[in-house]
């Protein structure tokens, strides 16, 4: 039994659920979207800024820290949350995504994965155990199995392996952060756009009784409507009463496409990066902030938005500070497009409850159609 | 009269004083010191976080603003305060010093300097007249006379001619901006560590009335005990009733060596960029912050300090946001180094009120020097 049923579905709409996840730093209310913080840390935002944005949940990366500051000195000093001054739910990914997608020298072998630190060349060996043992001793509210991510496109005789091993280590995890001990565990369906291969992985995690369900191994380099068409199949077929993540994703629409499908939780570094590289997210599409014709622009990035940075600056003085290279740009632009991405999960978990999310998907997809037309 | 007696002695010990200056956007209570906010943004806050900081004045660069993004663009927003989105006072170099320390290709005449942006090579020609002029269309609370600043040590020769040419612009720039139009203008008082040149210096602004006297040119190059000495003699000459500058100072022994010879502001990048460099400042010393003595600290930087950063953040969190090179780490430590420096010149302004300015320098001085043997 342990913690069945600390996912409670509240309201329905078609495919698309509006829920409940109890975890010890609180309840997540879904659909929601985690803000990247992959060392510790919401790039650009202090503690006090990132918990001023209320995000339901905060993903962190168990590879990154285990590089550094490594996992010991985080736990030493009473675990991530107070590490990173964040009091609310923190999700951690496995490492097995950013081992194959940054480290060195990977042997992958039946025991788990060897492999060299991007950072210094530090060598070392994830294990179902070592992996759900860091993220235990992290002190996280939801820790995610060890699985093996290759990019798209792969042969279906890598994603047959991706999928067997996925499996294996899968039950490992369980065995050693069983329910209702520490974080919750989510298992990770891998399998590419084989649905086959899915629907095989997601058999040999079921009897695992895993606390949440993901769809790893998307938005890895296959075109847009291949996942959503993927997700829209797959989603449904996850357990019903457990929460249903797709790691990675996304951009608006892509979440918007998921959430129709039946998806509860989202992670991505697009507000986040897109924020550094100059592209702010708006209710009247994406805006391009050095572009020249903002040089003299009065107005905040959206005038909708009632973030901090759209209430105190205006479109030329975020140019500026992008062109002067300004630290504080970073800031501001983080700070807005976070506070669309989560207005934006708010208004769909709201739509979803009062059986008008179908109505909001058509209106945001038309608004972001205009726009991309009108630029 | 215009605005004579804008500014008001409360209190005096010895020589320090405790002052008030009235201008368009606030008081300024002194002794004060001015984070740098050079083109427009104190390196790595948000608006709102300057604001909670709450400095009494804020400096910006008239020569950055000139070149990037340009004076008529802030202009036509509404000013400095407008752009920048702070509401209190601000007060602008006049582009002088820059111009002879970061600019191309300056030839200095009677007329004024030309010289190349060290951005994209673009020619400026800035006169007393247009630096006056650039500063009233910022809409600044202070605005500084145009300077010749030279780097020291400097020939006798050299020092002639900028104090020389220094009076001449200073009088164009009283005549281009009268008492009682626009922004309170400062003139600034060069002549390097010849106290007689100086002296010439002041005695050649004082019939112009300006609304404060600077002593521009120090810390340059020379000893900060050549610094001291001149400082020590000749704050106690400038005008009784008005502020007393001194320009691009200090460390906090220079601040308290100055406020005991009489002066009144302040402004330097030490905090702000010490604190990017990784260097915190405590009431226990200077903390180097990626020393592996911090690799496990719980502590704050300072368990004295009131700041966010402090309230937030273990020496051990900070030290692996710098070395991962993490952005939130700009704007933790420049809070705090600020949030210092701030909260020393409070603490010294009240001593000089409540009579008890010695003792607090004193006291300040000792710790300093056990700090650098304890180090
Ligand atoms: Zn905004
Ligand atoms: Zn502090």
């Amino acid at each position: 039994m342990g913690r069945n049923g600390t996912f409670r579905v509240v309201a329905r709409e078609g495919f698309a659920r509006a829920g409940e996840l109890e975890t010890p730093h609180g309840i997540v209310r879904t659909p929601a979207f985690m803000p990247v913080g992959t060392a510790g840390s919401v790039k650009g935002l202090a503690p006090w800024e990132l918990a001023r944005l209320a995000p339901e949940m905060v993903l962190a990366n168990t590879y990154h820290l285990l590089l550094r500051p490594g996992i010991e000195v985080v736990a030493e000093l009473g675990g991530l949350h107070r590490f990173m001054g964040w009091s609310g739910p923190i999700l951690t990914d496995s490492g097995g995504f950013q081992v194959f997608s940054l480290a060195q020298l990977r042997r992958v072998s039946q025991e788990g994965v060897l492999f060299r630190s991007h950072i210094d060349g530090t060598e070392f060996l994830l294990t179902p155990e070592s992996c759900m043992d860091a993220q235990r001793r992290l002190g996280v509210d939801v820790a995610m199995a060890l699985d093996v991510c290759p990019a798209l496109p792969a042969s279906r005789e890598t994603l047959e392996q991706a999928v067997k091993l996925t499996g294996l280590w899968a039950r490992r995890c369980r065995q050693a952060l069983p329910a209702g001990e520490g974080p919750l565990v989510f298992g990770i369906v891998q399998g590419g756009l084989e649905l086959d291969l899915r629907r095989q992985a997601l058999e040999a995690l079921l009897p695992l009784d895993f606390d949440g369900y993901a769809l790893g191994g998307f938005s890895v380099g296959e075109p847009p409507e291949a996942m959503w068409q993927a997700v829209g199949v797959l989603a449904p077929e996850l357990p019903e009463d457990r929460p249903r993540y797709l790691m990675g994703v996304g951009t608006v629409r892509d979440i918007l496409e998921a959430v129709a499908a039946g998806v509860d939780l989202f992670d991505c570094v697009i507000p986040t990066r897109n924020a550094r590289n100059g592209l702010l997210h708006t209710s009247r599409g994406p805006v391009v902030v050095k572009h020249a014709r903002y040089r003299g622009c009065p107005e905040p990035p959206d005038p909708q938005c009632t973030c901090p940075t759209c209430q105190t600056c205006s479109l030329a003085y975020l140019r500026h500070l992008y062109l002067a290279r300004e630290a504080a740009y970073v800031v501001l632009a983080t700070v807005h497009n976070l506070h669309f991405y989560l207005t934006l999960m708010r208004q769909v978990r709201s739509a979803i409850i009062d059986g008008r999310f179908a109505e909001l998907r058509q209106g945001i997809s038309a608004d972001l159609a205009a726009a991309v037309e009108a630029s």
